[in-house]
């Protein structure tokens, strides 16, 4: 019986912790996995091990690299006088895919939640702080997502950053309350960084 | 950018070969393998790479297995003289989850299909007439799906067997349990009403 069959069973729970794969989803999938070539498995195995061992954070804006620093920071194109703060990485893809924003990025790496216990001093705020007085940053763009802890963690940025001197605008209401950022689609993603707004 | 490290993008690759997987899907899922430990990636390539090892096909009846006979065959406590021919493995794995069961399978690996250039040869079916004559076989359950290629296969298995003295039977249609008739399709219905019995 199949379902005794440990290997693949063991196989499917790997699949299982994976987002948005149930255990039906997980079974399938390991037995399509069954169903490649060898050297097709094994290859699977080798990108997974490598993508984990050489994807790293950036150090400068926090962003996903397997280089030094993220090809955005790394790109001297980029406009380093405008920072965009975002959630996390997908936000920074979800960005970049509207291929309009020339600025650089910032990833917190989450949002100040207080039920949550997620405090300032959780995410990548201080560093946030350290870059707007370093740099020679005239702007700080906050993509937060337009939820609760989103505008929470968009509010205290502003009120920390404007005594500096420094512009603070948000994305315009043009990504649907209450969704994430990932699911937009470009041209709503587009109107929302041409309407950004004062904070 | 996220999308232009090599590296994640080649997993989300992989991920995208699985069945049901999409794009935005899979670059989820590549995102979470980073989230997770490196013992746990390491545990997860693994597992895959022993999966696709170990598992085979049991040599006499077609279903996967990582011992010598699959756990069916293995069974001294099922009936062999039953057999209950099935398209593929997840057959065998949905008929043994009702334990109702306690005959023996035989996996044909498909459904013979002109349109698709699947003759019989290209199917487990020479084996099952083999079986059929060396073992003492009473009856044959013909549980291929309810498709035009299942009934293909079925009327052929079925034209096949009858004269070297089997029996022959195949799954009854009718409408689900637990089902409203309001939602059951004019050919389930016909095939039920049709396969009426006493009670």
């Amino acid at each position: 019986m199949a379902e005794y069959i440990e290997s693949l069973q063991r196989l499917a729970e790997q699949f299982g912790q994976l987002p948005g794969v149930g255990r039906k989803s997980a079974m399938r999938m390991a037995f399509s996995v069954l169903a490649l070539e060898d050297e097709v498995v094994q290859e699977f195995a080798d990108v997974m091990l490598e993508a984990k061992r050489v994807v790293h954070a950036c150090p400068v804006c926090g962003n996903l690299t397997d280089k030094d620093v993220c090809s955005v920071c790394n790109d001297l194109s980029r406009d380093r006088g405008l920072i965009c703060v975002v959630e996390d990485v997908k936000a920074v893809m979800s960005i970049e895919k509207v291929r309009e924003y020339r600025g650089v990025y910032h990833v917190l790496g989450g949002v100040i939640s207080p039920v949550n216990g997620i405090t300032p001093d959780k995410i990548r705020f201080r560093e946030l702080i350290e870059r707007v007085g370093t740099d020679d940053v005239r702007e700080v763009i906050i993509a937060t997502n337009p939820t609760p802890d989103g505008e929470v963690t968009a509010m205290y940025i502003s009120k920390y950053l404007k005594p500096l001197g420094v512009k603070v605008t948000r994305l315009a209401y043009g990504v649907p309350v209450g969704s994430d950022l990932e699911y937009a689609d470009e041209i709503t993603l587009g109107r929302a960084i041409e309407g950004r707004r004062d904070v």
